[in-house]
């Protein structure tokens, strides 16, 4: 009887090509994988509850695998973590569960976060960490466009082409702007979303910041569900993936 | 006539052998001044309010330079930004002060700040950022003990042996210990400090946490006027340069 384990997992993106694995690049799959060989000499397949993108970092990201044979669970955090020692990631728990657990099918709610600097001078100590804006933005716009996007909208002005989800509608239960000084965080949960979705959201957001179009032309960039309709795909070191709830 | 120009300057201390210039090494003293040749055509000497060793970051360190020629001061701080691209060094501002302005010898008061990471799993999105401990601590008596280093003291027992300041007596305005979730902020501000003194300060504090000894002890350990009485050094990078007041 197998067992199957539980990981939260915190990651830098830097340096890696996103959590799943390909072909020549280090991906955060591939890494926490072979830790899990070296700790336990089994080879497993790993299932996140969501794939992020390359540089989108982690706090709180959520797998799963099987374990064949007999092994202290107790060890299980503190042995990866010596394997994946100056790796950028770090495993914050692990835990067995039951059987029919799926990091990724029984996730009930996805939560995101993106961090702006906006200030004139760019970051030095949280470089690679924010998006850095130095031009003004009207805060008050911005807010009020990120309320717009709670509930149940087809998604697909923010859909990567690439994307490969069955429906481009989706549900949003949070939307917001909440600024400290020089930062502007945007929170977003989810049951689930598209690619690029919260990349694209937060971009088009910044947009109505700018005064490109105003908050009360968000329903009209949705209602298009066209790409071209909303505005640029934030960068992917801005973006943690910040925890899910089962 | 010269002009004096103050710069206010974040930086992350990786990667850089402190704020100092060395014969072969990279400063970021070093850093600054080239980036001033390169934007204005002189070679200056920048004077900060105080020195940081290697790994040690500054939110706001102040600096002052001459400037034998004219050039338009609005343009320093993009200028230099534009020479420091990807050096982990940022010019917050850059504004023209009297001719009696030193960044050094004009501070009333200097605010360090230094942060711990108090979980069982190492940092992954703050690995250079924080001083991981994994262990336990006693909060509690962790604050008790940061409050006592408030007041003029003899700080021989938190000096270098390198240090090279007149006299070890140092005022400490205020020192503090803020807790939020699995960090630990300590807070210390004075007039000036020894080499070293906040790192074996909140070494020291944190060797109560851990229950070495009791809070109670630190008097003690400051009247020693013993640099081995005191506890270690903690890691560099884990303390910030917060600012400066003049």
């Amino acid at each position: 009887m197998s067992k199957k384990i539980k990981l939260v997992i915190e990651y830098k993106g830097a340096g890696y090509c996103g959590w799943q694995r390909q072909e020549d690049d280090p991906s955060i799959q591939q890494a926490i994988e072979e830790a899990i060989f070296a700790l336990t000499n089994e080879e497993v397949k790993l299932t996140a509850s969501g794939r992020t993108d390359a540089g989108v970092h982690a706090l709180g990201q959520v797998a799963d695998f099987d374990l064949e044979k007999e092994f202290a669970i107790e060890k299980i955090r503190s042995g990866l973590n010596h394997h994946l020692i100056d790796s950028g990631i770090s495993i914050l728990s692990a835990e067995q569960v039951n059987d029919d657990f799926s990091a990724r099918f029984s996730a009930k709610k996805r939560y995101y976060k993106y961090i702006i600097l906006n200030r004139r001078a760019p970051a030095a100590l949280e470089n690679g960490y924010v998006w850095h804006i130095p031009m003004k933005l009207d805060i008050d716009a911005m807010k009020e466009a990120a309320k717009l996007f709670v509930g149940k909208h087809d998604f697909s002005s923010f859909r990567a082409s690439i994307c490969q989800a069955n429906s481009p509608v989706k549900t949003i239960d949070s939307s917001k702007i909440i600024v400290e000084e020089e930062h502007i965080y945007y929170h977003i949960s989810a049951k689930s979303f598209l690619h690029h979705m919260v990349r694209n959201v937060i971009g088009t957001i910044v947009e109505v910041g700018k005064g490109k179009y105003p908050a009360s032309e968000i329903p009209d960039i949705i209602a298009a569900k066209d790409r071209s309709s909303a505005g640029q795909t934030a960068p992917a070191h801005g973006l943690y993936f910040v925890k899910v709830d089962y």
